[in-house]
């Protein structure tokens, strides 16, 4: 199979990564109809327009399984598996978060309730790892897709592990530090992008080195792309991710404020913790933050760390020396797009 | 490996089953001991005593095994995870039924909060999975591997199913049938321990017949099982299982209520259906639930399905034709102990 530029536009990537997914999501038998419906629109394939994620795990490990291969169609159960994984933590994480909106749309545990939220979050879970078996069936081996699984698996559960740091922080008066918190986004945003991509490279692959590359390619990737989403959370900078910088108004300890805690001067690091226990969202407060935020070079720091996890990603991407011209255009313009450091 | 009496012993089976299943609960890395801590206190091996659950799960499966090779010890990976993917269900039932109480300890969601609970529901969830790659440590072909996990994901689903009937039925006024109600048990309880006795038996052979046989008797055990906690959960006969006659109180719609609200007279299908929008347990009104029950036929009928289901079930480990005489005995003590009607 040959690449043409047109079978490498990102659109098409995420239609057909859509078709597979709905393949799984479908309506089965009339009296578990309801479960599949929250699924679909959880997912935004329920019809509507302008609600569906940005697609980009599934991209990325279709872009790197097509940057090695020419073609990404036969990695497409393994996009399924890593959005449809993503979308169950989403729909888990809203519950936890309490968070009521999600792509402008209600989240599934309002419209539904809490114990069917949690129930279809289940689903998705369960149904990610249906969707792999498909590999089977297109022609890998039993061995590369149960390789495939095990790094799935573990991802799990570094998911888990970072959801439960993410939690028992932000619940307590648990100390977090910049350490703890690299700790943290390591394995709750970083673990699944990487995996992605090193799925998306040892489908296309036997060699060990190339798809080392490509995990930490994906990792330093999943870094940057989380640090600079601190940044729009606070300092705005519309992007094409959408992103709106509340964080500040939903008291949500990011990087820049963990960094500004540890950093600024005893009486900006007082006045900001009191500003975090007082949950009042007025304007003047915001702009009092943000103020001791940037005098105490949190803002600068985490555009550094951005950049060099950017950077590195860039690097480990050229390391490899196995990437298609076409395929690595498109992942640096994915790069490019999602992290504006 | 040879089979000794000892070998067989449910208790050293239980033991084994432990000790996989704390090899992968253990603490991992300081920053996220506290989800395995929670993992460990949910499934009762926090060191407490007399609060871990029956492992009929895993005992079921490593029974098959054993039954057809003689020694359990190689199932054990197969063992704990199904054990552990029961578990994540429970801890997501409890949040999602609003239950405080899990064998007479509080449930981890009244101790750790819903957010942290769900999480935790969810690592247990990867757990089950990571589980399953030890049996190619232990020499599985990779084909069996994959064969099992195949299963073990569509019976998840299947749970999800089940679970989204379930919520469904009971929170709306949505209609619920006998018919459906057997629907959803099948999906929610017969199929994890279907799943759980057809992995022991595919491990063990690749006869499809004799694999077939296993799921079958499964299946119907599973059904029979959960008709026969329908019967305790309302004329009680306290059993091995600590089941205690609370259904009523609590308004749970079992076969038993369904059967009724389907076939009693008009005046007590009315009166039945009264008590039950009324939440009020007074022990008069308990009663006259049961009174109108067993008028209805319910209580007979309840029984007589249990039975059908038990001796469908015996006949097809019967038929299996390659079960060894002690995990047969094994086998038939579980049946009756879990099954008293």
């Amino acid at each position: 199979m040959s690449t043409t530029a047109h079978e490498l536009d990102l659109g098409q990537l995420i239609a057909d990564t859509e078709e597979e997914i709905l393949r799984l999501v479908r309506d089965h038998d009339p009296s578990t109809v309801g479960v599949y419906e929250q699924c679909r629109y959880h997912l935004g394939l329920d019809g509507s327009t302008g609600v569906s994620g940005k697609r980009m795990r599934p991209l990325l490990g279709l872009l790197a399984y097509a940057s090695i291969t020419g073609d990404h169609r036969a990695a497409l159960p393994g996009a399924a598996a890593v959005e449809l994984g993503h979308n169950f933590s989403l729909v888990h994480d809203d519950i936890e978060d309490g968070d009521s909106e999600r792509r402008h749309r209600p989240t599934l545990w309002t419209l539904h309730g809490i114990p069917q939220a949690i129930n279809t979050g289940d689903m998705l879970f369960s149904l990610s790892r249906v969707a792999l078996h498909r590999l089977t069936d297109l022609g890998f081996s039993d061995h590369k897709v149960l390789r495939l699984m095990r790094l799935y698996d573990e991802t799990c559960v570094a998911l888990c592990e970072g959801q439960y740091i993410d939690i028992a922080t932000s619940e307590a008066d648990t100390a977090m530090s910049v350490e703890l918190y690299f700790d943290m986004i390591g394995r709750k945003t970083a673990a699944l992008i990487a995996a992605s991509i090193e799925a998306g490279a040892l489908l296309a692959t036997d060699d060990e080195k190339v798809i080392a590359h490509y995990r930490n390619f994906g990792w330093d990737l999943g870094l940057a792309f989380q640090l600079n989403d601190d940044l729009l959370g606070i300092w705005g900078e519309e992007q094409a991710t959408g992103k709106e910088p509340t964080d500040v108004a939903r008291r949500k300890k990011t990087l820049p404020v963990i960094y500004a805690i540890e950093h600024a001067s005893a009486p900006d690091r007082a006045r900001l913790m009191e500003l975090y226990r007082d949950h009042a969202a007025t304007g003047a407060a915001i702009q009092e933050v943000i103020d001791i935020l940037d005098r105490s070079g949190a803002h600068e720091y985490t555009r550094e760390q951005a950049r060099l996890h950017r950077d590195r990603a860039l690097a480990e991407l050229d390391a490899a020396g196995v990437v298609l011209p076409e395929a690595r255009a498109r992942l640096h313009e994915i790069v490019v797009r999602v992290i504006a450091a």
